[in-house]
């Protein structure tokens, strides 16, 4: 099983979501660099559940602790551990699916894998994981201090931001949204879909852009180790992505070679930015800019037909405290993965 | 610089385009495997270019040579180490851009990363690396009888196979096809496009699917090691990707979690397969799906504004030997991908 | 900083001597095994200090505790977490030496590496970080019930066992011995000379002797990975180690081929075992065994002349709470470490 | 199967001694280094076998040819490929073999392992595969003009060079020595020897002795890449190595700590090196010294029992050629690895 992400900087990470504890390592970390405790807080808060009335009621208070590898505020060089307290366990919600295997969730794949499930909440497969993800971007983005990224909820249940309507909104201006939508026309008419589609028990999926800068130019490898690649890999690591895109994405296949082209004028200077700053696989010091899609939810509170153990079907309600839609809560962690990724092209 | 590809089944390669030789070596490969030489020197001509009218004048006979692990027409378990012969180098092609940075290419990145850059054709970072991988791919199919993946071309220049117009073609029906997109009225669009955009010398981008049946259930890891992770990062390596998206893709974005699940009917079977045969990073032994979407070719015969090395602009075209759509030959790339990260699963 | 041992069967380390808690995580164990908690700590308690008049006083409870990974007593597959407490860290102790560098420590080199140290106690380079090792060769023991593993002290400041006084010991018999050297009338002698050099301030080295039987053939790989290289590289990561032989060892350089062969006897079956039980680098069925040469401690409570920061020397004794011998508390680790790296092998 | 040794610098190798080619890539090799292709040639030479009368009289041209990563005389930074041909190849001279386990050879450990046995000659287990380090040991020493290694024969049969006869020879010195022992009265006495027992059809063992100088200060990890660690890894997998120590090794276990300690005169200058140049794992900038103790060549002309294939015992000498001491030219092999080892800490 790969419970690591990184080449020179690595997290490791353990823990399930019903367990006592979770937590990570992150090693290759320099030293001598003065963390933040506060920002690394800040970003945890900034993922967790119970946060508004359209997401989960599961409240965890998830204070990151470390202990290991910062001496009197800084770090040593030496691995630094961290881990959070998982303190609001309801186990007993899902008593109920304990021998049913939820469609689009990962209860049969895993079990069949590993010969058995954690019915609790799903154990290593369950999104809890990403708070350690999180601590491991916060630390990362200390490595850059130049580089700003900037994600947010561009798209839900279709609902999508219009082109060109946002540059780079500042980060009070993603979390003034409910939905992390710096768009307020498009997020009012997202909140009046997602209030609907709470009611009915159902779901909806979404999309995240998120558009960095003052990346140096020189990240990435040109053959297997492509800085879009690796971004590409940590995105498809998070729970319900479906896609990734970067640059003009899944739309540079219906263009022309001079239309997608970035040109440079009489001085040499880049026109526009097709390629999303990576060309060759090779950060080039323009803004980089990617997709990411979500599904919708798999836990719906509307009966589904699901397989038992031993045979037959139940139709049954997913009960449980649910997110109706994920994808706000997912701009934290896609900036995280990104801060970690580049950090570690940096090293 | 990155040049491995996999954890327990692993591909080194090496070798620029424009050199003696390039090649690889496949560590991990079990023992006492019979080799089917034949079907990997057709792997290599299915990629190899100089095919058609449509792709580059550039022609290699791409004989693969195997140099160990092979013993008596079986693998013994250690190292296959394998090369090609570079016997087609017009180098001085490259001569009129040896001072400039090509619109596109990766001349300015890997030139800023790697403090020189070998003018004569991309170096590690042209296309012609892919023949390695077509090797390993084959090689890769060995291991896994029972697997079937079959990949074309289902978009160009903004043309698409209609969707549900094709099933699971035969590699007959694919090969039969000038740009491998078994779909003759669409073909016949896309050829017409493709016929006009070469002769004012421009380019077009295009999408291939991939469909994989066959694949055992239980590959893939429920953290890091995500099976579509693997796949996106490998198709995210291949030259000219923009994008991946598995199953419903950026389309589940717009679903409900109602439309998007899985659902089963009364007699616990799967009725439809938006998953795309990963749910939570794990095959379930449904049919595995995905798309990969690629930019049009940066080589253009029309002129463009380059930088030059000291300063200025030039206005030129870009003269040698490049194919004005790439997507056909990366079909052939994109299944070769696809069994090396199966068979690395499956190990 | 390299922290993880082990490919397939991966120990990650963290933690400092004097920090707050010090710990690991085991990634790649199988799932389903029962796990034996009471034999984890049973390991852990025979490596911690102030077992015996002749160890360091510094007394730590050292109660493991786990994390993750293991569900109603079994594991997961998934990572397994545990960590122990900081809780007798009497950091004053350290506060004479905080300018100088100790002679024979890792004070200069590691400051010169990382540009600080953590003068409480060695930080990483403590041996306090074997605590975790002890761990991690205990849950590995889980994965190999036919092997048993036998380390003991074999030879104390030049006192030594004589050859072929002992041959496969019982914990028991080792255990019973306060230096862990099972052959009594040695021991005696050990004891009243490392009970003179206590005296005196000074410390002594040793070498332990370990043999294990049980081992499946085809252990190890003929190329990098012989089972002999990995063995040698967990045992020279033991702190103050300076030397493995395994097998006929540094004598075998002073034999004939005919001399070292191991020869069959007229049925086929091997007579004598010079190879060690490793031959190419692959475990052959045979009992391995080798020997691990310890430098004395560095810490001595003679005056020694100490390099100051900014210049200068003085001339001083180390305080603090020190082992004269290491030797009889490394054979756990000894023990541990070998369990570990035949389990990596063998899974 | 482990074919790939270091981390940031990586030798991944190939090749069966009686196959076509051996060869190897290494990669992470940094770009724009003028590679001075007389010395890797000059390298590969010392290692080859048929050099003097005392040797195996297999002659291989062995010229090693580059087929990557090198551009007009400087390193790209992209993988060196190199191999070479098996031009000498008497395979028929192994025929009497092909059913038997020869004593002290991987034959059995091997078949066992992998079901099958390349039986002309050892395969991946061949000494040829050393060829390939010492191409990498000199690539690696490009990188490290500062650093000089030593490495000579000081002990054959028991026959030894007396302590501190010999401090830092000059390589001219040791070549100029048939034994590669640089002290012409002790290589006297080794000569006769090894005549006699040639005569007999029996081998010899001995120890090399490595001093190297110029190596920086901070190479190596506190925990588990501990430099003697890595170095201690890569020496004992040499074929036919049974101990590695470093320092004072097995010595250090006979002595007191205030014997041991490398104490500092008053100003603060170390006195003696007993450490050998590492402390903590990480080098002092002090002089690196190690020895590598190597059994007796297992191959030996005189008859031995060797249990046959399905049954029975064969009473049978070894025919082919064979060294009778292997140890002078393991010298170049032991400089190699360690080369390679320091550049892979350096980088």
């Amino acid at each position: 099983m790969a419970n690591t992400l990184g080449k020179k900087l690595r997290l490791h990470t353990w823990g399930e979501s019903h367990g006592e504890r979770i937590g990570g390592v992150v090693d290759g970390f320099p030293p001598g660099i003065l963390i933040d405790f506060a920002a690394i807080q800040a970003a945890c808060d900034r993922r967790k559940p119970g946060q508004n009335p359209l997401t989960t009621p599961r409240k965890e208070t998830d204070i990151v602790q470390f202990h290991s590898g910062i001496f009197e505020g800084k770090t040593t060089g030496t691995p630094i551990a961290f881990s959070f307290e998982n303190t609001n366990i309801r186990s007993r919600d899902y008593d109920s699916i304990k021998d049913v295997h939820r469609p689009g969730h990962a209860d049969a794949t895993y079990e069949t894998k590993y010969g058995h499930r954690d019915h609790r909440g799903g154990g290593r497969s369950s999104a809890r994981e990403t708070a350690n993800w999180v601590v491991a971007g916060a630390l990362a983005k200390h490595l850059l201090p130049e580089v700003e990224i900037r994600a947010y909820v561009s798209e839900v249940g279709g609902i999508a931001v219009p082109s060109h309507a946002i540059s780079f909104p500042t980060q009070e201006e993603v979390d003034a949204s409910l939905l992390r939508c710096p768009h307020p026309a498009t997020e009012h008419k997202m909140i009046e879909l997602l209030e609907q589609t709470r009611q009915t028990g159902d779901s909806l999926g979404g999309i995240i852009h998120c558009e960095v800068r003052g990346v140096p130019a020189g990240l990435g490898d040109p053959v297997f180790g492509k800085l879009h690649a690796l971004l590409g890999m940590a995105m498809l690591s998070i729970n319900a992505v479906k896609g990734f895109e970067y640059g003009a994405g899944f739309g540079a296949a219906k263009l022309k070679g001079s239309e997608h082209n970035d040109v440079f004028d009489s001085q040499g200077k880049m026109i526009k930015n097709r390629s999303g700053g990576i060309i060759g696989g090779i950060s080039n010091g323009e803004n980089i800019s990617f997709n990411v899609a979500f599904k919708p939810v798999a836990s719906i509170r509307i009966e589904q037909n699901m397989p038992v153990k031993g045979g037959g079907v139940a139709k049954l309600p997913i009960e449980g405290r649910h997110d109706p839609c994920v994808v706000p809560r997912a701009v934290p962690i896609v900036e995280a993965l990104c801060y970690f990724v580049l950090a570690d092209c940096y090293l």
